[in-house]
C-alpha cells in the first residue's frame, strides 16, 4: 500500500456553505461500449449491496422485537422481499418509467411486466446507458427497501396476510407511481425542480408514511401506554440489531452510490467516490450525535439510539450525497441523529407505537434530508422541496390509509389479544425462533 | 436517481415458451487488455460473493440444529471451507481442467498443485480470458459450496474427523473429476450436449448425492422416527437460519452471474445482468410458492419451508439462469419451492434424516433445474440432460457410499449414543455455543 | 460455466523458495481515463469490503464476551468505527500523507481536514491514479480496522468513555503518524526499505501494541487468574464469533487486494487475483493448523482457536500477499495458526488478559507476517523488517501507554468492581443484549 501522495493539502470546508459546484465536465466516455460495461457492472454491484439491505432490515427488526415475535418478523422480511421482486416485475418497473413523456396514456399503457434485453445482447443496442437487466435489478431493490421500512413499525401485532397484501399494493402501485413523478420524469421532476438523489423522500419517507398510516389504524401494542406512561419493551437481541445496522450501513453505499446512474467517465466515478465517502461520514455523524445526546439527556448512552442514529445519518444524506463536502455531510448526518433521539419519545407521547423506530429514522430524517439539499445544492429550492415532500406524503399517507382501512374492514389487520400476548410465533406460525431458551 | 427511461414498453413473456434466442452478437471486445481486466475483476467480485455463501451455509445450519450441536456445526463449516481451499489447490483445480483434450493421460498428468501467473503479469500473457488467479479463486468457491451442502444433512450425529476426511475426498477428487466431465471439456460436454450453466447438477446435486449416501449409511438421529411417526426437532435459532438464507441469496448472484465467464463485451455484461435478475426472481418465486403451499397444506405458513423455498428457487434456476425471461424464471423457482415442501415429508417417510433439508433443496431441485433447461434453451435435449444427471448421480453416489463405508469400517462415522444425546458440543468439543443460556 | 481450459499444466511450487520475480511488465494503461475508472471502482469495492470488517470485529467480540457485556461491546464497536471516520477525516488522512517529501514542516502543515475533488470531476484532474474520494474511503477503513483490534482485548472491564477518547487519539494521531512513515513516504519506506504490503505491522501490530499497553495498565478481569491458574471465561455466543470470522475473511480480500493500489493494467489485475487467492489459502492454512494442533495438544479441537487460526493466517499473509505462491501462502498462514495456539496460553501465563485473543492474532502474527516477507520477496531485508517492526512497536506502545496512563490518572479507565461483576450492560447502559434469556 505504498504510495507517496503528492496532492496539495488544501483548506477544508467543515461548515455548511453552498458549495460552488464545479461545472460538470463535458466529457464523452472514452468508448461507448466500455462505458456501458462500466455502468452496467456498477449497477450489479451496487444493486447487490442494496439487496443486502433486506437482510439488514430483517436482522435489525428481529433484534428489536421481543423473542415471542422473532420468527414471524423474520418471515415477514423474507416474504416482503420476495413479494417486492414479483410485483415490481409484474407491474412496478414499467409503471415507474412510463415511457417517453409522463402522460395518462403512457401510464395506463405501462401496466405490463418488465422485459429484459435478449440473450447475447443485440447488435443495435443503445450503449449510452446500461443494460435493462441491470437497471431493473438495481431499481427493484429500492422498491423492496420501501417495503422493508413498514414491517418494523407494525411488528408484534399485525396479522401476516393483511401485511403481505399491503406489501403487494405498496410495491406494485404506491411506490412506483410516486417514484415515477420524480425518477420517471413526472411532474415533480419536470415542474417543481424536485431534487432527491437517492430517495430520502421517494423511498424512505414513503416507507415512513405508509408505516405511520398503518400504526395509526392498527393502534399500539397491548400494554405499551399505561397510565400516561410509556412502558419500555426492550428488543430481544441487540447483537442482531447491531448486525442489521452494519449491514444497512454497508448496503447504503450501493443505495446512494449507484444512484449516480453512470460510471462511464472519470467524472462520474469520482462522483460515486464522493458519495461513498459522504454516506459513510453521515452515518458516523448520526451515530456520534445520538451517542453524545443520549449520554447528556439520560446520563447513559443508549445503544438502540446510536444504531438508529447511524441509520438516521444515512437517511439524511440520501437526498443529496454528492454536493456536500465531508464536513457538511457529517453535520447533515449528525442533525439526523439528533432528530431521532428527539422524535422517538415524541411519537410515544402521541401514542404512536413504532416498534423499531422506523418513523423517526425514515420519515423524520427523510424529510430533513430532503430539505437539507438546499444547503449544498443551489439547484434546489426550499419551495420545490417542501411541496414535493408534501405531495408525496399526502398521496402515500392517504392511499396507504385507505388500503389499511379496507384490509381492516374485510379481513382484519390485528391479531386477537390472546395471540398478541402469547406472541405471534406460536399463534400464527406454531414455532418459536429460539425454542430451547427459557424466557426470563 | 433521475432518469427518464425511454425504452419502448414491450409485451412481456410470462409463460414458459422456448425463447427465440438472439444470435450471440459476434463482437470482439473493444480492446483485449480492457476485456481481460473486466473479466478478471468480475471473477474476483463474483468469487467473493460465492465465498460468502460459506458463511451462509454455516449460519443456516447453525440455526437449524439444536443448541447442543451448534458449536460443532460451526466448526465443521469453517473447517470444510478451509479443507476445500487446500485440496482444490493441491489437486482439484488441475484435475478439473485436465488440459487440451480430456484423455486418461491428461487426467493422470493433472495430479498437481495449481499455479498462478507470475507477479506483475507476463508480457506474453494471453489476454483473451482472465487471470489464472481469478479463475482459480472463482472455481475454488464452487468446490467449497459442494462440501457445504453435505454438512447440513449429516449434522447432530456424525463424528468430526471422518466427516472432514470425507470432505478431503469430495473436494480433492469427487467434485473435480465429475466437474471436469462438463466444465473441463469432458464427455458429458462433448458427447451428450449436457447443459448446466452454473451447476444445478455439477455442484448442487453432487452435494446432495454425497449427503444422501452419507445419510443412508449413517442412519437417522436417535428418536427422530418413533412408532412410525416423525418427531419434529426444531432448529434452535431461526434468525440465524434467516440470515443464512439472505447470505446465500446474495452470494448466488456471484454463483450464477460469474458463470457467464466473460464480461468483456456489452453482450456479456447484459447477459450477466439478466442472470442477476433471473436469479433473484427465482428465489422470490420459490419463497412465495412455499409460503402459499404451507399455508394451504398446514393452515399455517412454515418459515423454515419458506427459507428452503427461496434456496430451492435458487438451485432450480442455476442450470439455466440466462435464457428464461423473468416470468419463466419466477415459475421455475416456484416449482422448486413446491418440490421442497413435498420432498421434506417424503424423505421423512423413507426415514432418511436430513437435518436441514439439504437433499430436497440441492438434490431434488438440482435435478429439476437441470431438466428445466430444456424449457427455455433449445440447445438442450431432455435425453442429454437426463443421462448426464444419471451419470453424475451414479458416480457421486457410488463413490461417496464407498468412502463412507470405508470410514465406517475403519474409524467409525457415528458418535456414541450418549454423546449424541448430550450433544456433540460438550462431547466432542468440550464447549457450548451458548454456555450462559438455560435450555428450556 | 463451460470452459475448456488449455493452459499448460506446469510444475508447482509448494515449498517456500524465494520466487524469481517476473519483471513488472512495463505496461502503460491502454487509456488513462479507463485506468482511472478501474482503479477508482476497485477502491470502492475493496473499501466496502474492509468497512464490512468493522461488522466482523463487532460480531466476533460480541460472541467472545460474556452475555452481561455484549451490548456494551456492540456499542463500542459501532462507536469506534464512527469515531475513526470522523477523526481520519478531520486530521488523519492529511497527516498520513504529508505531501511532497516527509518533512516536519509538511507534517505540521498537514493538520487539516480531508477534501475530495469537486463534483463532476475537474477537466484538469490527474488521471494516473484514482479519485481522491475513493482513496480516502479506502484508507479510512484501515484506520478503523486498527481501532477495532483494541476493543476486543480490553473488553468486559474498561469504561466506555476513556476507551472512546483513546480511540480518538489512536485514529487521529497514532495510526496516521506511524502509517505515514511507511505509506506516506516517510523514513521507514525511504531509509529502511521496509516492506509491508497491506499492513501486518502498520495496521495489525499497531492495533496489537495499543491493546497490549491497555491490557497491562488496565489489568486482568476479576477472577481471571486465581491461585496461579487461568479461569476459562467462555464466550457467550460462538455462532456470532463464527459469523465474525467469516465476515473478516471476506473483508480481507478487500484489505489485501485493494492494497495493490492500481487496477489499470492486466498485470495489476492479475496481481490482485493472486492476492485474493493467497489471502484465502493463508486463512485456510491457519484454520487447519489450529484445528490439528489443538486436537493433538488437547485431544479435542478448539473452535475459538480455529477461528482465531483463520484470522492469524490472514494477518500473517497481509505483509506480503503477492509474491508467495499458493503453497507458500498456505504455509505462512499455517505458521500463524500455530503461533496463535501457542501465544494464547503464554499470554495467560504472563497474566495479560486478552478477552478475544487479539494480541496473539494481530500482534504476534503481525510480527511474523512482516518477517515472513523476506521468505518470498527478495526486495525485503531481515534487518529492515526487524528494525521497522521495532520502531513502529516502540512508538505505538509508548504513546499508547502514555495516553492510557493519562486517562487512568484523570477520569479512570476501569469500571467499579461491582459493575464489572454485574456486567457493563446493566451498569453502564442500563440495558441488556439478551434481556429475555435467563443466564444459566
Amino acid at each position: 500500500m505504498k504510495l507517496t501522495k503528492t496532492l496539495p493539502v488544501v483548506v477544508a470546508l467543515i461548515a455548511l456553505p453552498t458549495l460552488a459546484l464545479a461545472q460538470e465536465a463535458d466529457v464523452t466516455p472514452p468508448n461507448e461500449e466500455i462505458g456501458y460495461i462500466f455502468t452496467t457492472f456498477m449497477f450489479l454491484v451496487t444493486g447487490f449491496l442494496v439487496m443486502w439491505m433486506g437482510a439488514g432490515f430483517s436482522m435489525l427488526e428481529a433484534g428489536l422485537v421481543r423473542s415471542k415475535n422473532v420468527a414471524m418478523q423474520s418471515l415477514k422480511n423474507v416474504s416482503l422481499f420476495a413479494i417486492a421482486a414479483i410485483m415490481y416485475y409484474l407491474i412496478g418497473y414499467n409503471l415507474m418509467y412510463p415511457g417517453d413523456g409522463w402522460t395518462i396514456t403512457n401510464v395506463l399503457g405501462a401496466f405490463s411486466p418488465a422485459v429484459m434485453e435478449p440473450v447475447g445482447g443485440s447488435p443495435d443496442t443503445d450503449l449510452t446507458y446500461a443494460s435493462v437487466g441491470s437497471d431493473f435489478f438495481f431499481q427493484l431493490m429500492f422498491c423492496a427497501t420501501t417495503a422493508s421500512i413498514v414491517s418494523g413499525t407494525l411488528a408484534e401485532r399485525i396479522k401476516l396476510w393483511p401485511f403481505l397484501i399491503f406489501t403487494v399494493v405498496l410495491t406494485g402501485l404506491i411506490y412506483p407511481i410516486q417514484a415515477s413523478w420524480k425518477w420517471g420524469g413526472g411532474f415533480l421532476d419536470a415542474n417543481y425542480g424536485f431534487l432527491d438523489f437517492a430517495g430520502s423522500t421517494v423511498v424512505h419517507s414513503v416507507g415512513g408514511w405508509a408505516a405511520l398510516a398503518g400504526a395509526l389504524i392498527l393502534g399500539p401494542r397491548i400494554g405499551k401506554y399505561k397510565d400516561g406512561k410509556t412502558v419500555p419493551m426492550p428488543g430481544s437481541n441487540l447483537t442482531l440489531a447491531t448486525l442489521g445496522t452494519f449491514i444497512l450501513w454497508l448496503g447504503w453505499f450501493g443505495f446512494n452510490g449507484g444512484s449516480q446512474l453512470y460510471m462511464d467517465t472519470a467524472g462520474n466515478v469520482a462522483d460515486i467516490s464522493r458519495i461513498f465517502a459522504n454516506t459513510n461520514t453521515a452515518a458516523a455523524g448520526g451515530a456520534i450525535a445520538a451517542l453524545i445526546l443520549t449520554q447528556l439527556l439520560y446520563k447513559k448512552p443508549d445503544i438502540t439510539m446510536v444504531l438508529n442514529g447511524a441509520l438516521a445519518g444515512l437517511v439524511s444524506i440520501t437526498a443529496e450525497p454528492l454536493t456536500p463536502g465531508l464536513g457538511a455531510a457529517t453535520l447533515i448526518g449528525a442533525v439526523g441523529g439528533v432528530l431521532v433521539v428527539l422524535a422517538v419519545p415524541f411519537l410515544d407521547k402521541l401514542k404512536i407505537d413504532d416498534v423499531v423506530g422506523a418513523i423517526p429514522v425514515h420519515l423524520v430524517c427523510g424529510i430533513w434530508g430532503t430539505i437539507a439539499v438546499v444547503l449544498t445544492n443551489s439547484d434546489a429550492t426550499l419551495g420545490g422541496q417542501l411541496i414535493s415532500i408534501a405531495i408525496v406524503g399526502i398521496f402515500t399517507f392517504v392511499v396507504s390509509a385507505v388500503v389499511w382501512l379496507i384490509l381492516k374492514a374485510t379481513m382484519g389487520i390485528r391479531v386477537p389479544e390472546e395471540d398478541e400476548i402469547n406472541g405471534l410465533d406460536m399463534a400464527e406460525l406454531g414455532m418459536e425462533a429460539y425454542p430451547e431458551f427459557t424466557k426470563g
